[in-house]
Parts: C-alpha cells; sequence; structure tokens
C-alpha cells in the first residue's frame, strides 16, 4: 500500500475545495457540460489511441499507484546467496527444493532445475524482462494519453462555451458568469493531467523500474549461481545497486 | 476490426455535437472561412512535408485504425514449435510442404527451404523488418503532421478573423459574433488534432509494434529451427514475449 | 521536380488570400513594421545562429524541396546484380567498363577497380555517407531554425505594436485598427512557420534518409560483389529494403 | 559550500521584492489562498508522483545545492599515480596501507587488496556508479517535478480567481482587484519553477556528472593499476579528463 | 572572425529600434524595473543553475561566438598526409621535427614520438575529444539557460507590472500605459532568448563539432600514420570528411 499516493490525492482534493469554498460555493464549478465534455472527450480519445483491453484496464493500472506490493529486495538477495552456497555444495539441481515468493525468482530457479544453460537462462529471462518493460510502457502510456488529452478537451469546452456566450451577447452583466462557466472545462483538464495522470503516471514508472531492478539482480544471481561464483563475491556483486547507507544483509 | 476506435471517434463526436446543442444552435459552429483555413491550410502543408504518394495514401492508413487484422500471436507461435518438430525428424526441407497464412512467416519458411543459411536469413529477414518499421513510421509521420498543423492552421484563422473583426468595429455589438466565429477555427484544429490526428497516430504505432514483435518472434523461431534447437525449448523461448497470464499455447 | 511541393505551397497561398478576401481587404494584412520585424528579425537571428555560406546557400536548399531529382532505385538494384555476375565470371577489374549515372555508386566502383579491400571501402564509403547526413542535418537546421525564429520575431511585433497603441490611448475608437495591425505580425511568424518552414524541413528529411536508404543499398551491394556472393542471393538481400508491392525488378 | 547559488538565491529574491516595491506594497503580493494551491498542490503532486522516502528526503537534496563539498579531483589524480608506483615496487597488496577520504576510492582499494581480479572489479565498480547515477537522477526528478507542477497550480489558482471573480460582478470596479489577486497565484508558480526548481535541478545535475567524472577516473586508475600500466602513461591518461589548462598535477 | 553573428547582431538591432521609432519614441520601451526584473532574474537564475566559473566564463564564450579562429582542415588533412610520407620512409621518430599549428595535432604528434601504441594513443586522444565536447556543453548550457529563463522572468515581470496596474485601477485612463509599460518585460525575455540566446547557443554548437570534426581526422590520421597506412589510402580516407566539391588538397 502506498500511503504516499493516499495523502497526496486526499491532501489535493482537500486544497481544491478548500481554496474554492474560501472564495464562493462550490456549486459554480459544477457544470455538466464541462464534464460531458472533459471526462468523454478524454476518455473518447483514450478508446482511438489504445486497445480497447488497455482501457479497460486502466482502472486497475491505478489502483497499482495506490496499493502496489513492494519487493522485498534484501530478502531475495539473501535467499540467492544462500542458494549460491546449497548450489556449491550440492550442485545445481539441489535448488529443487528452494521454494521463493518471488514469482520471477522461482521460474528462474525453475529453468535452472530443469537443466537450463547460462546463455539459454540470461537469454529467456531477459526477454521477459524487455517484454515485460514493454508492457508497463502501455499501461503508463494510458496517464500520459490523459494528460495530454484533458487539458486540450479543457480548452475545447472552454472554446465551446466562449463562442456560445459571445454568439448573443445581448445582456452584458451575463458576460461574467457565461465566462466563468467556459473557465470551468479548462480548469478540469489542468486539475485531471496535474492531479492525478502526470503524477501517476510518474509513479508507475518508479514502480516499473524497481521491478526491473530487482529482476535484473535475480537474472545476474541466478546466472552466477550457474557459473558457480564464490558466494561471497556473488554477494558483494548484487549489493552494490543498493544505496551505500543500505547493504546491510542480516 | 477495431471497435475501440469506433466507438471512440462516435462517442467523441456524439458529445462534441451534444455539448454544443446543450448551449446553442449547431450553425454558431460552422463556418466556411474556417473551414477553408484549418482543413485546407492543413492539407496544404502536408503535400509540401510530405510525398504526395503519402499523402493519397493517408485515408487507406487511417481506415487501418479502424478495420486492421489482428495477428493471432498463438497460432504462428505452435506453428513454429510444429515445424521445430518437422525439421528435427525429417529435415529442413520437409517444410516445402508447410503453408502459412502469415505472409511474413511464409517468406521465412520459403527462404529456409530454398538453402539460406541461418547467418543470411536472420540478415534478410531483419533488414525487411526495419524497413518496414520505417515504412511504417512515415505513415505514422502524417498523422503526426495533422495533429501539429492543424491547431496552427486554427490559430491561423483566429487571427485573421480577430483582426478584420478590430479593423471595422465601428459598431461595438458587433464584437461578440464577430470574435465567436474567430473562435471556431481554433475550435476545429484543436478538436482535429486530438479527437482525430494524435489518437490515430498512437494507435498505429501500438499496431506497428504489435506486428514487429510477431514478426521478431517469427525470425527468432526460424532461425532457432536451422539451429535444430529443442522443440521444447524453442517454444519456452518463444512464449517469453507474452504476458504469464497469457501462456497457454494449446 | 515535386508536385506535391508545389501544389502545397500555390494551394495554401491561395487559401489564404482567399480567405483573407472573403472577410475583408488584403490591405489590413500588409504592414511594413510587421514586415521588417517578422522577416528580418528572423534572418538576423539566422545569421547569429548559422555559418553564413549556410545563410546563403538557404534558398539553394528550399530549392530542392521543390525541384529534387529523385533515385531510380530499381535501376541501381539492376545495376548491381548485373556487376555481379560480370565480375563473378570476369573478376572484379572487369566493372573497370561498367559506367552508373550515379555519382556514388560510380565512386563505389572505382574504389573497387583501384583494389581496394572490402574492409577499407566499406570504412570509406560509411564515412562518406555519415558525413552527407551531417551535412544534409546542417541544411534542414536553417528551416528548424524559421520555424523556431518566426513565431517568435511574431509575438515580438505583436508586443512592439500592443504596447505602442496602449501607451497614447486617448481615442478609444483607434484601438480597434491599432490591435488589428499588432495581430499581424503574428499572423506573418505562424504562418512563415506552419505553411513553410515546419514542412520544408521535413520533406528535405525524407529526401535526406531516402538518398540515404539508396547509398547504403550501393555499399551493402559492392561488398557484397568484392566477397563474390551469388547475384540470386544478392539480388534478395538487395530488395529487402522496396515495400513488398514493388519488388518487381525486371 | 556553493556560493553561486547563495548568491543567485539571495539576490534574485532582493529583486522580485525590489520591483514589487518599485511600484506598490507587498501585501497585494501575499494571497492566502493561492499560496495553499500553488504551494500545497505542488506538494500533493509531489506525493502521488514520487515515494514518500523520496518527498522528505527533498529538502536535504535541495540543500545539497547550497552545501556540497566539491571533488578534489588533482589530488585523486595524484594518489592514484603514487598508488601504482608503490604497486609496480611492491605489489597490490602493499597498497593495503593506503589510506583515502575519497569513501570510492577507499572502496576500490579494499576490494583490490582483497584480491578481486580486474574485471569483477570493473563490473562491481560500474555496477555501483550506474546505481547512484539511477539515484541521483530520481533526486533530480522531484525538482523537475517541481518544475513541472508550480506553474500548473499556479494557473489553477488564477482560473479559480477568476471564474469567482467573474461570478459575482455586481460591481465593476472590484475587477481591478479581483484580477489582480488572481494573476498572483500564477506569479507564484512561474517564480517558484524558475528561480528555484529549475535551476537547482540543473546544478543537481551538474554535480551528479562531476562525481561521476571523478568516480570513472577512479576505476580507470585502480584498473590500470591492476594491470600494472606505467605511471607515467597512467598520469597522462587520467589527466585527459581535465580541461588542458588544469593538467599541472604538483 | 566571425561576419555572420556580428551582421545578424547589428541587423536584429537595427531593425528593432526602427520598428520601434517608427511608431513611437524609444522611451516607452525603457524601463527599469522590467529591466532589473528581467536581466537580473536570468543571472540570478544562472548562479543557481550553474557554477560561478562558468557563470563568469559566459561572456567569453559569448565572445566565441563572435570571434572564433576557424580550423584549416586542408592544410591539417595535408599535414597529415606529408607525415604518413615521412613515417614511412624514416620512421615514426623522423616526426620529431614536424611542428604543427593544431595544438591538438602537435600534442598526438609527441604522444607518437614518445612511443605511445596505437591503442593508448586512441585511448588518449579520444578520451580527451570526449571530455571536451562535454565541458563545450556546459559552455553552450549557459545560453541555453537564458533562453529559458529569460521569457521566464519577462513573464513575471509582465505579471507583477499587471497586478500592480489592476490593483489601483481608480483612473481608467491610466489602464494603457500601464499595460504597455507591463509588456515591456515580456518583450526583453523574448527578445533576448531570440536574437540573443538561442541563435548564439546554434552557433556555439556548431564550432564544437566542427572542432570535434577536425581532431577526429587528427586522431584518424595519427592511428593510420602509426599503422604504417598507404599515403594514397590514407588521403582518400581522411578527404571523404569534407564535401564532394571541397576535396582538392593541392
Amino acid at each position: 500500500m502506498d500511503f504516499a499516493t493516499i495523502i497526496g490525492f486526499v491532501f489535493g482534493l482537500v486544497l481544491m475545495f478548500g481554496a474554492i469554498l474560501m472564495g464562493g460555493q462550490l456549486g459554480m464549478f459544477v457544470d455538466i457540460p464541462s464534464i460531458l465534455i472533459v471526462f468523454g472527450g478524454t476518455i473518447a480519445s483514450l478508446f482511438i489511441r489504445h486497445r480497447m483491453s488497455e482501457v479497460f484496464g486502466a482502472f486497475s493500472i491505478l489502483m497499482k499507484a495506490f496499493f502496489v506490493k513492494s519487493h522485498d529486495i534484501h530478502k531475495i538477495i539473501k535467499q540467492i546467496v544462500e542458494m549460491s552456497q546449497i548450489a556449491r555444495k550440492d550442485g545445481i539441481l539441489a535448488l529443487e527444493k528452494v521454494k521463493s515468493d518471488d514469482e520471477f525468482l522461482q521460474k528462474a530457479i525453475n529453468h535452472c532445475v530443469d537443466g537450463a544453460d547460462p546463455a539459454f537462462l540470461e537469454k529467456i529471462l531477459a526477454k521477459e524482462l524487455s517484454c515485460q518493460k514493454d508492457r508497463h510502457r502501455n499501461g503508463v502510456g494510458i496517464f500520459e494519453g490523459i494528460a495530454e488529452a484533458a487539458p486540450a478537451f479543457g480548452l475545447l469546452g472552454t472554446l465551446i462555451g466562449l463562442a456560445q456566450m459571445l454568439g448573443h451577447m445581448e445582456d452584458p452583466s451575463a458576460i461574467g458568469p457565461g465566462l466563468a462557466t467556459a473557465l470551468v472545462s479548462t480548469f478540469y483538464g489542468i486539475l485531471i493531467a496535474n492531479l492525478v495522470a502526470i503524477p501517476v503516471s510518474y509513479k508507475l514508472v518508479a514502480y516499473s523500474e524497481e521491478e526491473q531492478m530487482v529482476r535484473q539482480v535475480i537474472i545476474d544471481g541466478m546466472i552466477s549461481i550457474q557459473k558457480g561464483v564464490n558466494p561471497r563475491m556473488l554477494m558483494q556483486s548484487l549489493i552494490a545497486v543498493l544505496p551505500p547507507t543500505a547493504r546491510k544483509i542480516d
């Protein structure tokens, strides 16, 4: 669970409501045609831009930014080093009994036990990693699409509102409220982009990079085990990816 | 057939018409000089920017975003694995009888049967793939050109309208409608870019990447067949490009 | 001769004049100070940005977008395959009698006949290709510079006009025409960028890429000839760069 | 201590206050709702965009731009050359007695003395360098996030202010002050981005690149020592990274 | 001396003054608070963004765009080819007597005479070239910083001016001049960016690329001399970097 995302989201909404209520009523910022244009237009453009399965998957990807399960890299490094000791003592096949919570590490162990040679192991795990990276990039792409489309449809809503207001300007006193309503679309578009879509896309990228880093450690570790690298040197080599202050593996 | 593109397009247009009709008549948003400037100017700039054959091919490329035929990668992987079994039993030449719906796979089979060695096969298929990628990029480039040109010509239309309105401002009451008309060009430009050109260019890129991924699988598979890779390992290696939940090849 | 560029340019100008004349007189869009600021300022910034020889060469580069001589790649591939047959029958030196219209192919033939080994041939031709690419990039850079500078100087012209108009606003009725005149600079800047500079820079890039593709075919072909590659396989390898529908070499 | 950062910051603030006081009172530029929206909204988006630990670490990263400890590359090169003389005379193990202030150099010495071979040494130090680079990039990313978010929330604040002012425009004389207040948010957003976030992110990148350059020198030097490179040639090779005028190593 | 830069600069300033004087007095465009905000703010942000030595070095870098000494590549190629003839006849050590005006060529000759082997020579010269490239990039970075900061501080100045004018709008007739003054900051910012900072940064990049090209020719040439490449082939290989019309080396 990512409390930072939740705090940011709640804090951001409270601030916006607070700032609006400090200067007037909330009702002025609720406008049905603006909602239709900005939310509907953004969703319509997402359907054209992405595949249907990706658009329907966007919500579950968004949830990842709130409820992601972080990887315990210390535990994974510790397990790999232990496996390297087992493999040096009893041979690669002795890893058959090792079980890991990490799906990718378990798969790598299975390949080793199945007798994959280091070159094949590296090729297949690297391919899996790079294809996962592409899939993550597609998921992030939806939020980048929202970040690009929402302000544009916000501007379209404001242009429609402006043109309609200016089109029948018999009563000059109606200009103010008309203009206010027209600006609400732009407000929606910029708020969606900057409080939701842009920051969520960065958080997703960060999680994807963390997962790739962990998986790269697993690939390096398993190949070193197959090559029979000394456990102490393996440990030194794996912890080099950690920040200096976090290198204690108990 | 890509229903997502169709849904997005229809939904987007309905929304725009709906939002316009909720606040006034449609007539206000139909302005012949604006249409000339935005649509005509965008097309004119496309002729300068691209080759004539590419501009005339743009419509058929647009249709791809609606009616693309998706690749059945499971079927292709299955066929490659079956071919690897045939080749191991009866030799490469026995692949002569294999027929594939996939044009690229059929071409790769033909090269194998013709006796191309793995290095030549990889070189020629990789070159074809990279040249196809360049051609796809050119096709996408037209929609990126529209996305760039349409808002610019929309702004030009608004500037022309503004200057003409401001030029003879004898009657202050005419300012409103004149300004409304001037804004319609910008509306057109931003709508074309954000509801059509930008999302279509992303969809085309996604289809191009999918096709390249499938073709890369074919290249890897055929070269492995020539090298006599074990069918079980070939299968494992090819399905690594699929998401973990879609790795069942019946 | 590139009819698309000519059509786009003529069509774009006709549209702009048409749209202006439909709503007023042309005279309103001719303003000497605006012309000085936008055209003069853009040219001044080009002199700072580029070398003098490049600025003076910009016009002849612009002409390339109108009157380029396209490469006949089918003819070049045919000639390379014929040369490979001659070289296999009578040796590399027999190519001495072959003459080509293509300057780069002729140079490659000369190097071969002079006894260059494949490594030296590849190195010298690749270096020439990459240096030509850099020179083309510099040429395109001038139009990218215009595309960047023209709207900026258009905005500067509008700011000058606005400040002057607002500075002595004794007569409110003069605001309209003053504002109209101020907007003309921005109109010039955006028109130059979007109807000329941006599309021309893309067309020049496309021609440069086409030329590089043809030259890469020549490099690959000549090196294969030196290595004594089978003419049928050479043909297959060279036509892989063409789209599938254009692979008939008579 | 980086006096340039301090001077820039103080000078920038003095200028802004000065320019404001020259034309009015400061009070006009202090507006609580604007502060809430711009500062609060930017912080909220940072929480969504980054991990909590990164957001709370932002202040200590900011301090780096003020109080960074510069690396003395001359001293490090001198020490490496001295070590190469020791290693040639008495063997690698004689480096055990060498102590360095530089943490990374000390770690490299320890690895050497521990008997790491050149390939392992290079791999582990290069991995550490590239992971440090990624961590620095994340730190810079926070300031890039502020640079992107602050102007956007500034615009949102202005839109809210404008809509509220236009919504009840009974008294035309209130338009001016209302508009002035609305503009203050945009002022905050652009000031934060351009006086703090953007320049700080560049300064941090420059320090990160300097540190990486120093560490690359250490890696090259220690590997050369292990390979027994001649001290005079090692010196020549290491000082090649310095500008020609700063190559005196006393 | 780069006459193009001087012409562009003088021509640009004359144009701006001319356009301003055609429509009013110059005095309207001189505003002390605007100068403080735009020039001062840009300089303040430069101090935060760069190191102090780089900021103080910016003026001497700017002078390079005016008074650069161009490299005579024909002379350098000729000298390298002559040296290759000397080296083939009398050995590498005979180059000791060769003197070159070009600092980098002289250094390469010294290394050769000192007995550096080709691999060491290439490594050390390539490292020097790449570090020089980084230093040039830092120098260009200052002008890119000005190009980014000046318009932003221009906008800040305009926002301050607008807010102050709108804050006490007792006299409607003062709106015009107040607005005019506010716009002057934006005018400064855009003028500095587009007439100075952006074009100068491109010119500096072009000079840096030219210098790197010349130095790459020197590296290739000296290594070929060490390897004993035939002078005629060396000549052919070196002139391949020149445009076809400039390949006459007398």
